[in-house]
C-alpha cells in the first residue's frame, strides 16, 4: 500500500506559490456550499507515521478554509471522563453535523496499531477491533458522512532524516521526544501491522489516501486537492431519488403466534402484595445502586411500549429508589434540530453514562425499528440496517460493563382502550392522551409485528429483552423491579471476579 | 434471536392442506419469471439446529419448484479437491448462475459455529471467520444476488423431543447417529455460539431468518411464503437506472512523479548474458518445483503489463521450466456467458490450483481495475469496490499457503510504438497487433493511473506487485523468473518449520 508513497514525490516551490491561492480560493467555494446545502458532513482522519506532517496538515486546513466551520479534534491519552465510557464514545463526540468539516487528528485507527505494534495486543483482538471500525464507517456512510482518511507515509530513512531535521532546529526540537524516536526503532514493525490495518479497514465508500509526507509542497497540495475533489464531486452530485432498496422482506407472519401473543398479559398482583414487594426490590436495588463495586459498573435501561402502558409509572418505582444525583431520566421526543444533523445513533451515544450511574431511556433508539418503520418517517434501507447498528451500539455498551436491560411493556388492545378513557375523563391525566395515540392505536397490526420483529433481531444474551405483562400495573411493575435488581446483582457478582 | 422461534408455532393440517397449493403455483411463476429475466441469481442458506427439519426443507423447495433450475449442494466433510484449497472454495462453486437458485444445505456458517463450540478454535478465530463471512456476504449482495439465509431452531426441550421421536421410528432411525445427541447435549453452548454469529453476520442485505423448527407445516409455509415475498419484491422492483455513487474520488495526481515514472525502464542485458542467466534460474526453478515439499504449495502467477510488453514471452521462460502436467496456463479474455451470469471473481475461483500445482494468469482479474475501468464497461462503484474483494481473494489463496506473484511488465510509449510497428512489418507476428492496440495506446495516461491505483491499493506485504522494467526483454524475463523462483524457494523454507 505504501509504494507510490516512497518514490519522492516534490512539488516545486513556484509551482506552490503558484497553485495554492487558487486551491485555498476554491475550497472556501466547496465549504461555503456544504453549509449552504446542509446535506452531508465530512469527516477528515488525519493517521500516519510521526514527523510525516499530520500537525502541519491539521494546521494548513484550519487556516486555509473558515475555521469557524471546522471541528477540529485530537485524542491523546483518554480523558477521565473518556476512560468511562466504551471506546468509540469519544470520536462519536467528535463527529461534526451536517454543513460541517471534522478533522479527526489521530483516530479510532490510531491505538489499534499501536497498541498491536507494541504487542500489548493479540491478532485476535487487532482483527475485533477491525470489525468494529468497519461497521462503524459503515455506519458513517451509509448515513452519507462524506469519510477522508488521509494516511500520511514516510520511508524508514525518510523518517530519520526527518526527525533529524526536527532535533536540529532549536524551534522544533520539542517535538522530537522518546516517543518519536520508539517509533522509528519499531518502524518496520508499525509498517506491516498499519499496512494489514489499512488493508482490511480499506473500502469503496472509505478507502485509505495513502501521501507521501516527506515534501511539503507536495503533501500539502495533495491533502488540498483531493478535498477539493471529494467535496466538489459529493455537493455537483444530483442526489438520487429512490435508493434501490436491497433488502429482503423480513419474515412474514404466518400462524397467529408471536412474541406478544405467546404473553399471559393478565397477571393477578393485588395492592397489598404489591406494597410489600414493591419495598422488598426498591430496598434491594437502593443496596445495590450503593455497593462499592457499583463503580465499576453502569446502567442503561430503556423502557419501550404500547401508548398508556404504564412506562412512567414504572419508571418512576425505579427512579424512587435511586439517588437523583446517580441517574439521569432521558426522555425521547422529536429530535433537535442539532440532533438531525448527525447519525442516527449520536442522540443516544450522548447520554451513555459514566460508571457508577443510570441512564434511563422513555422512549429510546428502538424508535427508528418501531415509529420511524411503521409510519414511514425513514426508508427501509434505513430501519432495515438500524438492527445491526443498535445490536453493534449495544454490545459495546455491554462489553464496556454497561449493564442494559430492556424492557416492552405490553397491555392488551382492550386494556389500552380502557386506559384511554380514563385518561379522557380525568382531569389531571387529560395532556397524556392525544390525538396520535388514537391514531397509533388505528395500525395496532403494523406496530404488534414491528415488535416481534425488533425482538427477534436484537434480543441477545448479553442485552435480552424483557417482555412485560402489563395490564395488571402492579406485576408489570415489580416484574422491572426485580428484573433490573438482579440484572445489576449478577454483574456485581462478575464483578468481584476480576 | 431465537424468542419468536420457541413459543410453538403452528400451523393446522387443513389450512395447510388448503394453502399448500397455491404456494406452489406462486413459486413455480416466480422461478420461471426468474429464469426468464435472468437479471439476479438466488442463494438459500439452510442452517440450523439438528432435527429441526433442514433437510425436509431441501427436499420440500425442490418437490415445490422445477428442480431442472435449482442447484442443491450439502457440504459434509472436505474433499480431497476442497482440503487443497482455501476454506471458501467449495462455496464458490456452488453458487447459481443469475436466473437459478442455489440451494446450499450448511453452508460457510457451519464450520466455525461447531468449531467454536467444541472448542477447537478460539474466539479470535472465530471472529476472524465472521470478518470472512460478512466481506463475503457483501460480496453476493453488491453482485445483485438475493442472498436468504434460513436458521431453523428448536428449542433444547424441542430437540430432545424431536430425536426421540426420530429414534422411535423405523423409518427414520438411520438419521440419529451419535453426532445428533453430541449436539443435544452441547446445546446450551452451540446455542450462545451461534447466537453470536448470527448477530454478527446479520445485515440488512442479508438479515438471518430465524423459524421454528418443530412444526412441519408451519416451518414449511414459512420457508415457502418467504421465499416467495422475497423473490416477488425482487422480481416486481424497476431496476433503478443509475446508482448512487457513494465514493470518493481517488487521490489526483499531483506531480509528474509515480510508481511506473519512477523506473528505470532502459536496463542492459546482453543475449550472451541472458542465456547464461536463464538456464541458471530456468533449472533453479525445475528444482524448486520438484522438490518434495512443494507438494505442501502452489502458485499463482498473475502477468499484467502494457500491450506488446512482453507477457507472452515471460510466461513462456516460466513453463519451459515445468512439468507440463504440473501447470495450467489461464489465459483471460472476455468472459463467457456462464462466467458473466456469476459474480465477477467467480472466473477466477475457478482456477485456483490444487497443492503441487501452477496457475498461470496471462491477464487476470485486474482487468477490472484497469481496462474496465477505464473504458467504463463497469461502474464506478463497481471497481471501487472491486480492490478489497481482490484483497481478501489473494489473503485467502496467501493464507492458505499459495505462493501469489504479481507482475506488472512496463515498457516505455516509444518502445511500445517500436514493437507495435515491428508486429506489423513481420508478417507471423501481424495476428499480434490489433486496432484495439491502437486504440488503448491512445489512452496512455488513464491506463497509466489506474495501473499507479492498482499498485497502491493491492499491493501488500503478503502479496506484492512486483514492477517489471520490460524495455529489455531478456532484463525482463529474468526478472520474472528470478522473483518467481525466490518467491516459491521462501515458502519452501517456510514450509520445513510447520
Amino acid at each position: 500500500m505504501f509504494e507510490s508513497a516512497e518514490i519522492g514525490h516534490k512539488i516545486d516551490k513556484a509551482t506552490y506559490r503558484r497553485e495554492e491561492p487558487k486551491l485555498r480560493e476554491a475550497l472556501l467555494d466547496a465549504q461555503y456550499d456544504l453549509g449552504q446545502k446542509k446535506r452531508f458532513a465530512t469527516v477528515i482522519v488525519i493517521g500516519g507515521v510521526d514527523g510525516a506532517g499530520k500537525g502541519e496538515t491539521v494546521n494548513l486546513l484550519n487556516e486555509w478554509m473558515d475555521p469557524r466551520h471546522i471541528m477540529t479534534s485530537a485524542f491523546p491519552g483518554l480523558s477521565d471522563e473518556e476512560m468511562e465510557r466504551p471506546r468509540m464514545w469519544r470520536y462519536w463526540r467528535a463527529l461534526p453535523p451536517r454543513g460541517k468539516i471534522g478533522i479527526l487528528f489521530g483516530a479510532w485507527h490510531n491505538d489499534p496499531i499501536m497498541e498491536r505494534a507494541r504487542k500489548r495486543i493479540t491478532a485476535g483482538e487487532l482483527d475485533h477491533a477491525i470489525t468494529e471500525t468497519v461497521r462503524f464507517e459503515r455506519m458513517l456512510t451509509d448515513e452519507h458522512i462524506l469519510l477522508l482518511k488521509i494516511w500520511l507515509h514516510l520511508s524508514k530513512q525518510q523518517q530519520k532524516k526527518r526527525l533529524n531535521a526536527l532535533r536540529r532546529d532549536p524551534a522544533t526540537r520539542w517535538r522530537v521526544t522518546d516517543a518519536e524516536w520508539e517509533q522509528y526503532r519499531h518502524y518496520d514493525r508499525l509498517r506491516k501491522v498499519s499496512e494489514y490495518y489499512l488493508r482490511q479497514t480499506n473500502s469503496a465508500e472509505a478507502p485509505w489516501m495513502v501521501i507521501e509526507g516527506a515534501d511539503p509542497e507536495y503533501r500539502s497540495l495533495t491533502v488540498g486537492r483531493l478535498l477539493l475533489a471529494a467535496l466538489r464531486e459529493r455537493l455537483d452530485d444530483e442526489p438520487v431519488a429512490r435508493l434501490p432498496d436491497k433488502t429482503p422482506p423480513l419474515l412474514p407472519p404466518i400462524d397467529k403466534r408471536n412474541v406478544l401473543k405467546a404473553l399471559q398479559l393478565d397477571q393477578t398482583m393485588d395492592r397489598e402484595g404489591y406494597r410489600r414487594e414493591l419495598e422488598k426490590w426498591q430496598g434491594r436495588l437502593n443496596l445495590a445502586s450503593r455497593h462499592p463495586r457499583f463503580g465499576r459498573l453502569a446502567v442503561v435501561a430503556v423502557f419501550e411500549g404500547n401508548d398508556a402502558a404504564g412506562k412512567g409509572g414504572a419508571i418512576r418505582r425505579v427512579t424512587q429508589a435511586l439517588d437523583s444525583r446517580q441517574y439521569e431520566g432521558v426522555s425521547i421526543a422529536a429530535p433537535t434540530e442539532e440532533e438531525r444533523a448527525q447519525p442516527y445513533l449520536w442522540r443516544f451515544w450522548r447520554h451513555v453514562p459514566r460508571r457508577g450511574r443510570f441512564a434511563i431511556f422513555d422512549r429510546s433508539w428502538y424508535g427508528r425499528v418501531l415509529v420511524e418503520r411503521v409510519e414511514g418517517y425513514c426508508s427501509e434501507a434505513d430501519w432495515m440496517r438500524a438492527y445491526s447498528e443498535i445490536n453493534e451500539f449495544e454490545s459495546q455498551l455491554a462489553a464496556h460493563g454497561v449493564v442494559v436491560v430492556k424492557f416492552w411493556l405490553a397491555t392488551s388492545k382492550e386494556e389500552q382502550l380502557k386506559r384511554f378513557r380514563e385518561r379522557e375523563k380525568v382531569p389531571f391525566k387529560r395532556f397524556k392522551i392525544t390525538e396520535e395515540d388514537w391514531r397509533n392505536r388505528k395500525k395496532w397490526d403494523a406496530y404488534e409485528r414491528a415488535v416481534c420483529d425488533m425482538v427477534d433481531l436484537t434480543s441477545t444474551t448479553a442485552v435480552p429483552w424483557t417482555l412485560v405483562e402489563a395490564n395488571n400495573k402492579y406485576y408489570a411493575r415489580l416484574k422491572v423491579l426485580n428484573t433490573l435488581t438482579q440484572a445489576i446483582e449478577r454483574a456485581l457478582k462478575r464483578a468481584r471476579k476480576k
